[in-house]
């Protein structure tokens, strides 16, 4: 719909007549606003359709642009004086951005937790956009603050399992926190290490408490000498963060060493807890990893859930990655013991299959998440639905709706196969690289994430007597960084790459792994296979120019 | 398109033949997903687009139905076992969630800093999710991730106006940040805040520096008693949170008073921070106001600088919603002096027309980032483009789309044309409140917000002649609480509602205030006029209740 000028005039959305705008300005804003809610003009809506199809048709990973010829197309620190013309600006989008994007929906794209999508949150996310609800409180989002609270149950129900008579005393009890939903798996872990510290170190006896009076003064009225959290030494990096943000320092983030699983050490971690507790260290909170970033491990949940317990210390598992292996029957038993944990993670963005910006924390007490709860006169009212009031964040967009759009539309029987599927591929894939002498199988995938390498073919005698020499391996590391890099520059496919220490001669010995993450269903054999084979293929380039 | 179990089984997607799956489930499952990129089965997409096109049509701001009715419709904790059917499951969605979400683009929703968007982020949002680059690595969003830092820059320069040379040194440079964008403005701040602590306790002469050490041993190190950060009382809640999770405390949160135009007084700042200095409190930041959150209201920025600078101390602008008025040649003298910050948040999603969450952070100095800069072995590479090296979140979505297309399609005069508008709209109001006898102007409008207050008939006079008492004063509070909550509640038009302070007889005096937000381009004189003759409507009934 093309409004006129005269249209325009007659709906006075202009204040005064007279302008210092340069002419046609005015009309120009206006007609983009007036014409949300209807078909955008020119048919945007069709043009913006095909090349989002385009886009999700592509079986390639990337193309092979070279980063620094990309570098040059944005160099422009100036904002255009005048709105571009929305076809023109569409066709630089296309060639300069979505062109030279990734293809995380690629079932070749095989190296990030980024996969495909199903369909339905392509027009939910305009249907989210069109409502822009604000979920920091209920004057901005009535019934959407509602549906996240029982879309947020469901998950907790998932996890803790409670009775009909718990949820229904807390699923829309304005008192009571179940979960909250944030940006990313970050926002929420460094969420409930707030939430524990508070907690730990709360007003009593006159004393404010952390909140109020800071971590030096909560520490010492609480007769500590220091704070620490204590996890595997896989903890993802959102930890750092957490303990440098939180005043306590990275120093103050213990970490435990891993077995070969990659799980965290138990006897280590009871000891480093003792070690703590002599000390007169607070430990705010004891992490489980559900699934690491860089080999998919899983700790051993309840031996966690066990110590925590005993040191009557807060129990965090990061399920960030691994948390919807709760969904299947046949990989549930990994996470056991997750229902002890005071608080859990679980990204929507990674198992879940939803857009990019869905972080999820999960508190066993529904009053924890009390500890941080703010008010404000304008807004964030106590007593109210204000789903802001205890939050990290602020203004925050309706995510929920994919959230509550996935659990209804997928469904547990829809999760448990998308789980069941990926773990089935992993198997393929670290089945066929076990018979292939080009590569080696770096551990036993627990989950969907497979770590290996490529092996040059002079050292594969060598390793398969296990007789390797430092030397060598720094080799191999080359030859595999080199491999990946090629890989990921040419866009066939995408393998990710990550540095793995072993111990040798009691020294630690980096070993540059390539990294699977099979999560898209649409992957095939085949598509695993081209993987490899592309993989092989780049390694015989690299040979002739290493060798 | 629909998919046949034959095409299905052609494609290999199943790794398995025989199934523990209930029938039917694979095969649903994987429809879902390959029917991303094309047309949706059963046109949903038109379908979607159609609940969307009629919710933006309506004109009122939300219907009535009471909070408590809706929370029934809320209860389920339990996942549905089988996938829903997509076309239920959107009536379901219509019937219970769109239907009564707020219209934040009506005209005559003027209460809150969420109104209409341009019409070209509806496709944009589609194509951002079809993409679903993740922003945290290179590996996830390649041309994406120069695309982001263009528009950060473009931000940048419109705040500094560095010269051509300083862009292009920075502009795509790994080891420079201009800014982050990231999920709102509390975010935001609590980033810059992340910053200027690291910075100003950082590693040096063999000490680890906060990040690495914690904030008790940094303050001992450089010999300070504590932090504070000082800001205007009218500083939002955001702080609060920066306080409380960096371990300072919120007593640390200083708040100077402010004068009768919501400004902090200068000369308490000044005292604010000497004594700070003479008490050997690390002072993290001056926060100055650009738009506070209850009026409006926006510090003398310039006067702020000075003393900072004076002190040597981190001045960060919380220009969340005030940002933005430096596109106008009209308005942008209110920031004088901004330029000056270390660091400024901007929000995208109020005053710059896009999609609820998109924040920003700007730094004066682009190496001031490195102070949270983090490293993990699976990703974030030292010496790489990957944006998530210097950030509080991790995974992010695209939205840095949005922000180069608002900056493109609207321009700098499209966005000048706004931002000139919504405050020529506030004046009209301003002007029709201070001739209504029903209404008390609480504050003469800087910007686009607006507060004031019903005045019952009985006591209009003593307004007049300055005379209320602080009985009068409550009952007139008690009585504009009632018009907000029945003017929300009843649905047809919304203003919110804030507590401002007075000082009265050396007491601190409550006072309700209606908050007015006008930024909404749609927005009529009619409108206006609407939303008081509705306020003084509900006022009539409210009168026969109360009196």
């Amino acid at each position: 719909m093309t409004i006129s000028k005269q249209d325009i005039q007659k709906q006075n959305y202009f204040f005064e007549a007279e302008q210092s705008f340069e002419s046609g300005i005015e009309e120009e804003i206006i007609e983009l606003f007036t014409s949300s809610g209807k078909a955008n003009p020119h048919d945007i809506d069709g043009l913006v359709d095909k090349i989002s199809q385009n886009f999700l048709s592509i079986n390639d990973a990337n193309t092979d642009i070279e980063i620094d010829s990309l570098l040059g197309s944005f160099s422009n620190s100036k904002i255009p004086v005048k709105p571009a013309n929305i076809k023109n600006y569409l066709k630089y989008l296309t060639n300069n951005v979505i062109d030279h994007s990734i293809h995380t929906s690629s079932p070749r794209f095989i190296g990030h937790m980024t996969s495909a999508l199903p369909s339905f949150v392509l027009p939910l996310a305009k249907l989210m956009t069109a409502m822009n609800q604000n979920a920091v409180k209920i004057e901005t989002a009535k019934s959407l603050s509602f549906c996240e609270r029982e879309a947020l149950a469901m998950m907790h129900r998932l996890i803790y399992n409670f009775s009909d008579n718990f949820y229904a005393q807390h699923i829309q009890n304005s008192q009571s926190t179940l979960g909250i939903l944030l940006s990313g798996g970050t926002t929420a872990n460094i969420t409930a290490l707030w939430c524990a510290r508070n907690n730990s170190l709360g007003a009593k006896d006159g004393f404010g408490g952390v909140e109020e009076e800071g971590l030096t003064a909560a520490l010492d009225f609480y007769g500590y000498k220091g704070a620490v959290i204590i996890g595997s030494e896989l903890m993802h990096f959102s930890f750092d963060k957490a303990a440098d943000l939180m005043g306590i320092g990275i120093q103050g983030l213990i970490r435990i060493p891993t077995n070969s699983n990659n799980q965290v050490d138990i006897q280590a971690l009871r000891e480093a807890v003792v070690k703590c507790h002599d000390q007169k260290l607070l430990i705010i909170g004891i992490i489980g990893v559900a699934g690491t970033t860089d080999s998919g491990g899983v700790d051993s949940i309840a031996e966690i859930a066990e110590i925590a317990q005993a040191a009557k210390v807060h129990f965090h598992v990061d399920a960030a990655w691994g948390g919807p292996l709760i969904f299947s029957e046949q990989h549930r038993h990994k996470l056991a013991g997750i229902e002890r944990a005071d608080s859990v993670t679980i990204d929507g963005h990674k198992q879940m299959y939803l857009p990019m910006g869905i972080g999820m924390v999960f508190f066993r007490d529904p009053d924890l998440a009390k500890a941080i709860e703010k008010q404000a006169a304008y807004t964030m009212r106590k007593g109210s639905f204000d789903l802001g009031k205890r939050a990290l964040e602020g203004s925050r967009p309706g995510m929920a709706l994919f959230l509550h759009a996935g659990l209804n539309l997928i469904g547990l029987k829809g999760y448990e196969f998308l789980i069941d599927e990926g773990i089935r591929k992993t198997q393929y894939m670290a089945d066929k690289i076990f018979t292939m002498p080009e590569f080696e199988l770096l551990a036993k995938p627990d989950t969907n994430l497979l770590i290996y390498r490529y092996i040059p073919e002079s050292l594969r005698e060598l390793v398969v007597k296990n007789n390797l020499t430092e030397i060598d391996n720094q080799l191999i590391n080359q030859f595999n960084e080199k491999i990946q890099k090629i890989q990921r520059q040419s866009g066939r496919t995408f393998i990710s790459r990550t540095t793995k220490t072993t111990i040798c001669f009691d020294r630690e010995i980096p070993i540059i792994a390539l990294r699977a993450v099979i999560a898209n269903p649409l992957t095939t054999k085949e598509d695993i296979d081209a993987v490899l084979s592309d993989q092989i293929q780049i390694a015989a380039e690299v040979s002739t120019v290493i060798s």
